[in-house]
């Protein structure tokens, strides 16, 4: 496993140490339930908030504002279905075209019940227009739900702008934010972007999957979305996972310091497309001003598919799209207008902190490889 | 850790050290997404695939009517909130008044959203008549949730007899069991039971915290609760928790052979009732004909919190009531018709396969120097 090339960062990370000891340690000895009376119980009540003033602190948020969840999908469906329950302020809701499937199918599910959604189309680099969002937004809008980062090319979406627009332009609208993919990379200070709700994933950011949360604003109020036992404040009941919380906490104290980190990582960005531009086939569907740990290029004339499998024979791991999809075509690349061909040969090579330049070049070499050896499509 | 006598098992329970190992050999080496089209996500896949098989084998479940969830309390708002979308067949719902508040909860949201709810009452062991259950049943019906177990005192509820009358006098009706009390200690067919959907957790036998399971007969056909990325064939989105899945595999392949558990431990209760019996102040609030991993008593005159930390400083843990309900008065002990006074004084004593006739001892020791020696209330 340590010689492998691992460029699927977006879709899942490799667990650290860190994660896996603080895991352990809520396995093996600290396994109480958090709602037990006795001191058993007190520990685990204590491991959670200890790693709830860790997450708080890293977004700049409070203590009371931080909601533990499954995970992601779990967030995104909280935060976007409590629209559901403000309908009598307002019937139009509004994200985008390229968001996480995570929150499309729940806007779905607000077209179901009477709501107008408005889906923003992002431009060529995959970045919704302000003006398209102003343009959008009336009296009547009560959500806004815009990720930070696109999972399969990394675009950076304007958000504290976008969050300022939709606070003048429609007052009763919540703004919700999919950080998934910018959390632990992007530097994120809640109060500053000025957003009512902000979803994270702890898998994405080398925290074991099954864990997630939800920052809440203490001004902002929506009903639950998992009822019973009150847990979490009475916002997300059922037994706290306090090992995955724990573990979030490991992940997030072995958090780099993301202002250096995005450097480097805007250095490998950088060099990635220099080495994968000497190949006549590629073409690049991410910009430059995204997030550098997501790079989406086209090897032109091939299949994704193949050139996976082909790559994943040299144990080189990359995505067709985001893990999510499973092999659909990209709607994302379709939005930002690229063509049907290009989106047949999309590859996503997702970095994280460990990725060096030595594994850009082992990569270009095996595409090499791979334009010389197999059947065009 | 090793000395304490841990008798609130119905709270939460131990991990097992092959859940632990199942999980860390995920959280080390096989990380991968399952939905990543390489070997690394198809490893991964392959691992919930296996878990799924045993945990389905486990109930007399085919392998397709197994759906992951973060636990019991989601596996319970999935089963029961979808009676919101089958309001055209009618509006009537059937519960107890004990169930544990994870479907008790969404019965108050059903309620909100016009729904007539029959809440049908314990007798004094609580247990639900099923003569009740067949007067409150009409064609109307649209589900039926009822417990195993009582999660306060170990009460066992007809089951299979309640799914036939259900289908007989209600033939739209879905049958929901929560068995989060009853997996892993009474022998559980969904077959011969009948019912369209069980629930289960993972951390009440010896699996970690955040991982549960919703059976679904393949024959009924519900909306998912959470939706996204479409895993778990659609019907539960979000990246499968790989590692949680796994460990609980590892708890269900360490089952012990559920009959000779359940009459070692039935033994363990009548002892644990001759022993307790012999102090003058204890009351049973358990029957006889419950699970015997329960027993819920009342040491009338002294309040329940000041036993609980009275035995605690023994490391003597037992619960005052449900944990999830946190020094809430009782709601299943009102309803069963236990007097107010005796609630006071309840405790409740859950026992594992790890409990031995010992501990009883030490716990009848501690509890007669409790009426020694504390004020009664």
């Amino acid at each position: 496993m340590d010689n492998i090339i691992y460029l699927d960062n977006s879709a899942t990370t490799k667990p650290c140490d860190k994660a896996i000891e603080y895991m352990n340690t809520c396995l093996k000895e600290n396994w109480g339930n958090p709602s037990s009376l006795h001191s058993l119980g007190m520990n685990a009540e204590n491991t959670v908030t200890s790693a709830r003033e860790c997450v708080a602190k890293s977004i700049f948020a409070n203590l009371n504002e931080i909601i533990f969840t499954s995970g992601g999908t779990e967030a995104n469906n909280t935060a976007v279905m409590s629209a559901l329950f403000r309908k009598n302020r307002g019937n139009r809701v509004i994200t985008t075209a390229i968001e996480h499937h995570s929150v499309l199918e729940c806007f779905k599910k607000l077209e179901n019940n009477g709501f107008e959604v408005i889906y923003l189309k992002p431009n060529r680099e995959g970045v919704i227009s302000l003006e398209e969002l102003e343009n959008s937004l009336n009296p009547n809008t009560v959500l806004v739900s815009m990720m930070m980062v696109n999972n399969e090319v990394g675009s950076i979406q304007p958000i504290e702008q976008a969050v300022k627009l939709t606070k003048s332009k429609a007052p009763n609208a919540f703004f919700h934010c999919d950080a998934v993919q910018g959390y632990g990379k992007l530097p994120i200070n809640v109060k500053k972007l000025g957003v009512d709700m902000l979803t994270a994933s702890g898998h994405k950011v080398h925290a074991p999957k099954g864990i997630g949360f939800l920052y809440l604003n203490s001004k902002t109020h929506i009903p639950p979305f998992i009822v019973g036992g009150g847990q979490e404040k009475g916002m997300r009941s059922g037994t706290e996972s306090v090992p995955l919380i724990a573990s979030l906490q490991g992940a997030v104290e072995d958090f780099p310091n993301l202002e250096t980190a995005l450097k480097t990582t805007r250095s490998l960005f950088f060099y990635a497309k220099k080495r994968l531009g000497e190949l006549p086939q590629v073409t690049f569907n991410s910009g430059d001003n995204g997030l550098p740990y997501v790079l989406n290029i086209s090897v032109n004339g091939y299949r994704s598919e193949t050139l996976l499998h082909f790559l994943e024979m040299k144990e080189i791991y990359v995505s067709s799209g985001s893990a999510c999809s499973k092999g659909n075509t990209s709607y994302v690349l379709k939005e930002m207008g690229v063509s049907p061909k290009s989106i047949d040969s999309a590859l996503r090579l997702s970095f994280s902190k460990h990725t060096q330049e030595r594994h850009i070049d082992v990569l270009c070499e095996a595409l090499k490889e791979a334009t010389e050896k197999l059947r065009k499509a």
